[in-house]
């Protein structure tokens, strides 16, 4: 067996290290975005473009002098930010009443297990030690969901005031050339994925050895508790996913509806009164919500590694540095994402509009690389040669070296799915390209196509996930796929960063357009947008993976906790939760996708009735009236994220209370297997639709100029197509990630409650 | 335990009577419908109207002396049926192909399983008897697999023959009232709905007794190799769909998107170059591709059941009555529908257009009442008042009128998911009005609406399932989900009866309009169509339905056969066949849609060509060239049914024969489970769609007309809807209950092969 080569002392110092130096350098980044000057009583003078920049970058400068343009873009940036602020205190109210009602339910039904006593029990696993009480776990679990869900919003919100911190000041940066927007934009994204998964890993870290102090020896215990921190970190991501993206497509929809397609007026005008609520929507549902998701797949991937790491040998033979070898991946992670956040910002320079994309898709190939071997290291160091653990009531030895071969092949899937999402979603290939072509003969067989992409795109990553989890699952069962999931999720920070550039160059974009900058601004933010756009893909092919792994290793805790062998399809318990589980994700979708277009129905009237009554709004001499798009956006999301929120967080309560585990299992196979093919062809199918758009827009080949221009017939089928995209790919495709991680992680965390008292249904009858 | 009531004589002489007698109803039926004559010499005199008819069925008579419209309706009918005809006789060549390689492929798989030995060998299930050898299992499931598909491709084509007997008859009877046009095209239904019922029961019962003279007293090796029947039913009923499918959605997208939204042309107009094109698709997808689909289902149902009795007491006692049991419930269920087309046709008639749809759906409430009536009276004469069978390894005791329950279960489920279709589908309810009214602001919001009515549809009818299964599978394991879906079917007379009126009155309208008959006449069929499209929807909603606990119960029986005790979603072979399954829908309906698109890209490519170049199409002067466009849809589906289909059958194999049965059983049940969601959805949404234009062109509300007329921005984004769900709700949607079921059957099938030597991959390694 062998112990770890590193010591307890130099494993409880580096987490911790790593976490500030993530924090740091985010801080970092943020001073050098900082620099950008969005005051304008000293102007920037040419000297000043020493700091932290060459000059050789400078493509050409212009505007550079002009005041009214920075005043301008200073106002702008600050009504998305008192937008964007307000909305999420808006939803934070109702999600904070949500939170303390679930954290009682928590209280209630994990307390109720053993009738709220105080007295020590006879341990899961091990029957011969006495573990904690029953009410001892609620409660911390109580705490630690709490703990999550603080995590969450906050990460969100965090996220949200950087991006309308960098937006504005991307658009000045681009009068200076693509280059320096470039630079803006990636650092301020980095801001945001190193301060996200930092402060995951180091309050994870320092909340498991505050419950040290009082869980002492009981590991079992004590990371059963912990794990209500991946359930409250993915109970406010659903909220913030489901909320937010109503918010976005409902704004984005709306405004497109009437500015572009009946009143012919570019994306992104100052007269579209929708268009502040538009640019708002980027920012509470593409970073906010998109940074409370991920930060949840974090925090749910470490919980499922930790409690099933407590319960193998690690656990039993109490080895610390093994028992936190999932946090000591996340902590290399963290180094190796700094080290190739250089590569973009230092080491090399965008010259040109076609070396953006590039760029960002070296950043995930540099990333996994440099991981592979920082793995093999944490792995190396931190366990023990040969270990065993538990895979349902047998034990397995697994060797250090198979354990690293599960997580690189988590890691390197990912990199799988995101290239194959790249290929269906970027317009340099042939599928989207067919996709434009199809709208020669009109939007519906745009929309065939499209969807038939979506479709197709399913069949490569079902395949790379289904690899890794049979490598994984044969060399160390649940184990294996828990740290595979950490594995696809360990370059967080990098995928967070390039996730966040996107709606941050998104947002540049509208303010150039909306502050009335000249068209070459403007062409500068769309090259950095439509790269965005693919990586925004990519991110979200990451984040469907990871999700699944995930909610497959929750899964299989959770059977473990519940104390059933088998999950047999062949016993109708099983099967009628496999087939209802199926079903959730449309049910979920059907109701995001509702809520989406009557939001948008009203967002079209109420646009039409401004263009319609107020005079001259047009001809561009009276100002829309903002407010109320903002209003329209936030009632409807706040509204509309309820129903859908319910249904996800009352299911596995409602099937476990009165089915039981057996058929609990059944469903959280089901959602898991039907809901990731969902999401990942509703993520596609809308970025192709997007892209499609976007290359007939841009006219870059002989082909697209035949398709084009801007109005033609082709390219209005092209738009309808990005407008039934939009809530596919931004509400409802990666909603379904949560969907399928939270049933999962909410099931565990009631295990004890439905192994005990689950299944009356079939008790009464 | 006791014995039937009734004696094996009574039984012999039951069903090929029951059966004898729907073929004879049947050919009355063709009989009543001939009476109306397409050729002109002699014109129907009013008196004539006696035969069969009732006078005050006539709201007016119209242009009845007009032979010139006798003569052109008796040309385009002519036209169609060599269409159709020619379509199909190609289809069967390549199809042909086929059948005699994967014969060749049974024979040589099984036959290799004990290395083509004559020897008799231990019988699976009871070790201490001999069965017959594997070659003569080998021998007889390809013998009854060529039987099965045969039948399927009979039916398919003798359905096709009666619908373009009856279409231009309709078209006639419309002119003296919708009455006597609506009993014509029922009646035609009738004639395919009895003949596929009737003759499907006969071959089947013909083929056991034949079986038997060889097998005598190895009932489980007779019903083994009569699973073959299922499979061949199946197979054909898979290039059916897919073909006749991909056939008349490019001829229906094609000819819509030049002739209605290029060149502002009604439908069905004669100057419309695919209009030929797309009524033999009519004939070719909806009534033989469905013909063959729902045969398919019934073979495979009785089969999955005959196998599971096999292996209960009655096949191990020998009791032949109790044993066929689920023929006698066919052959009921052909007496039951038989009674229940008289309400239709001579009970009640139909005297204005509003009475149509009642009309139809009473059809389905009368033979499910009648028939529940039936199948407690086939209980309580054929089933000893308990027997036991067969459950994975253990056995279990079950009552006659538990069984009662199991059939009636099903029969009912199907008419929840029949009436929760009709729902979502008709412009009468508010989901198809919600549709429409979204068309106010464009196709993108109808699409949106239309995709989560098509998500949300799913909910109900899942549950319906869901609930069936955990029923039937509590009372009667595997052999209570095989009668249950029998029961769903067992109304499969008046069920296709119902299917196929829909594309005949479709037909009967494109007919009046290309003979250029009254305004009045194409008002009439329409209204029949209206009707038909709302049916027709659910009956893929039974389809799909019954699909499901077929291929379950399929499922089980394959699991029974390959001797596997549990399939744990918690092994790694399980869940990756699981996910790698739920996949599969997805691929299938990106190829299919794909060919779709394509095919209708070149038919539009096409019809403006023909449009540009013939100079007086426009204008009526001069024909378009119909042939090109038949040869077009007929080349594109022969073409592209192909890799959609090789899907299909490859996949058990390959699965079966490298990864073993674990992961196949994966495969099944995640194909299952993913599958029936996608196939409601698809049926649903395009269906909805459908109607939701529908609804706009009759204006018959005040809140339809606000969206209409025909041309306005609404009705065009509502066109653009339909024209998306066409190839959802016709080729991709219905194809893959076949996929669901024949992945089943066939893996049923070739259990024996891949039990002895599958999963080569995983001995390898």
């Amino acid at each position: 067996m062998g112990a770890s080569i590193i010591s307890d002392l130099v494993t409880e110092i580096a987490i911790p290290v790593c976490a500030v130096i993530g924090i740091l350098f985010s801080l970092l980044q943020w001073y050098l975005v900082s620099q950008v000057k969005l005051s304008p009583e000293r102007q920037q003078s040419p000297k000043n473009n020493k700091n932290g920049f060459n000059d050789y970058l400078i493509e050409e400068e212009e505007g550079l002098n002009d005041n009214n343009v920075v005043i301008k873009c200073a106002e702008i940036q600050q009504a998305i930010s008192e937008g964007a602020t307000s909305f999420l205190f808006t939803e934070y109210q109702y999600v904070g009443i949500f939170m303390v009602a679930f954290a009682a339910l928590i209280f209630l039904f994990l307390g109720s297990v053993e009738g709220f006593s105080t007295k020590s029990q006879p341990c899961t696993y091990n029957k011969h030690e006495m573990c904690k009480s029953a009410l001892a776990n609620a409660l911390f679990s109580t705490i630690s969901f709490v703990l999550g869900a603080i995590t969450s919003v906050v990460s969100g919100f965090l996220g949200m005031k950087i991006a309308t911190y960098a937006n504005a000041r991307t658009t000045l940066e681009a009068r200076k050339g693509v280059g320096k927007a470039f630079i803006t934009a990636f650092r301020s994204g980095a801001v945001m994925g190193f301060l996200l998964a930092a402060s995951g890993l180091l309050v994870l870290f320092i909340a498991i050895n505050c419950f040290k102090l009082y869980y002492g020896d009981d590991w079992e215990g004590l990371f059963e508790a912990i794990t209500g921190y991946g359930l409250g970190g993915s109970s406010m991501a659903l909220f913030g996913r489901v909320g937010g993206g109503i918010y976005t497509k409902a704004a984005d929809v709306g405004a497109d509806l009437v500015g572009k397609v009946e009143r012919n007026i570019p994306e992104d005008d100052p007269r579209n009164p929708a268009v502040i609520a538009d640019n708002v929507g980027d920012n509470v549902g593409d970073i906010a919500g998109m940074g409370s998701d991920l930060f949840g797949s974090y925090a749910e991937a470490s919980c499922a590694a930790l409690v099933v790491a407590s319960i193998s040998s690690f656990g039993i033979n109490h080895e610390y540095t093994a028992m936190l070898y999932p946090l000591l991946i996340s902590s290399m992670g963290i180094l190796v994402c700094l080290l190739t956040t250089l590569f973009a910002t230092d080491f090399f320079e965008i010259k040109a509009v076609k070396e953006i994309e590039p760029a960002l898709k070296n950043q995930l190939i540099i990333s996994t690389a440099l991981m592979t071997v920082g793995i093999a290291l944490v792995t190396w160091l931190a366990l023990p040669s040969s270990f065993t653990i538990f895979n349902f009531g047998v034990q397995k030895v697994v060797k250090n070296w198979e354990l690293f071969f599960c997580v690189a092949i988590g890691l390197w899937a990912g990199l799988v799915i995101g290239f194959v999402t790249e290929y269906y979603t970027s317009n340099a290939y042939s599928p989207v390209q067919d996709v434009a072509d199809s709208c020669r003969t009109g939007a519906a067989t745009n929309v065939i196509f499209g969807l038939a992409l979506g479709y197709k795109s399913v069949i490569i990553p079902i395949f790379a996930i289904a690899v890794s989890i049979f490598v994984s699952f044969s060399l160390a069962a649940m184990y294996g796929i828990a740290v595979a999931a950490l594995g696809m999720l360990s370059t967080i920070a990098t995928g967070l960063a390039i996730d966040a550039y996107g709606p941050i160059s998104d947002n540049a974009g509208g303010i150039a357009e909306m502050a009335g900058m000249s068209h070459r601004i403007r062409e500068r933010t769309d090259a950095l947008d439509a790269a965005g756009n693919t990586t925004a893909a990519i991110g979200k092919g990451f984040a469907i993976g990871s999700a699944a792994l995930v909610s497959l290793a929750l899964f299989g805790a959770f059977v473990s906790r519940a104390a059933i062998s088998t999950v047999d399809v062949l016993t109708p318990k099983v099967f009628i939760g496999l087939i209802v589980g199926a079903m959730l994700p449309y049910w979920f979708s059907a109701m995001t996708m509702k809520s989406v277009g009557s939001a948008a129905l009203k967002m079209v009237e109420e646009v039409r009735r401004q263009f319609n009554t107020i005079p001259g709004l047009m001809e561009g001499t009276a100002k829309p009236d903002y407010a109320t798009c903002v209003k329209i956006s936030t009632d409807a999301s706040i509204k509309e994220m309820i129903p859908p929120g319910a249904l996800v967080m009352l299911t596995p309560l409602i099937v476990g209370t009165f089915f039981g585990v057996e058929t609990l299992s059944g469903v959280l196979a089901g959602s898991l297997v039907s809901g990731v093919q969902i999401a990942i062809s509703a993520s596609n199918t809308g970025g192709a639709w997007d892209n499609a758009k976007k290359y007939i827009e841009a006219g870059a080949s002989e082909h697209a100029r035949s398709l084009g221009p801007k109005g033609s017939d082709p390219h209005k089928a092209a738009v309808i197509g990005d407008t039934i995209g939009d809530p596919l790919k931004d509400t409802s495709g990666p909603s379904l990630n949560i969907l399928i991680k939270l049933m999962a992680v909410e099931s565990l965390v009631f295990a004890p409650f439905f192994a005990k008292h689950g299944g009356l249904l079939f008790k009464i009858f």
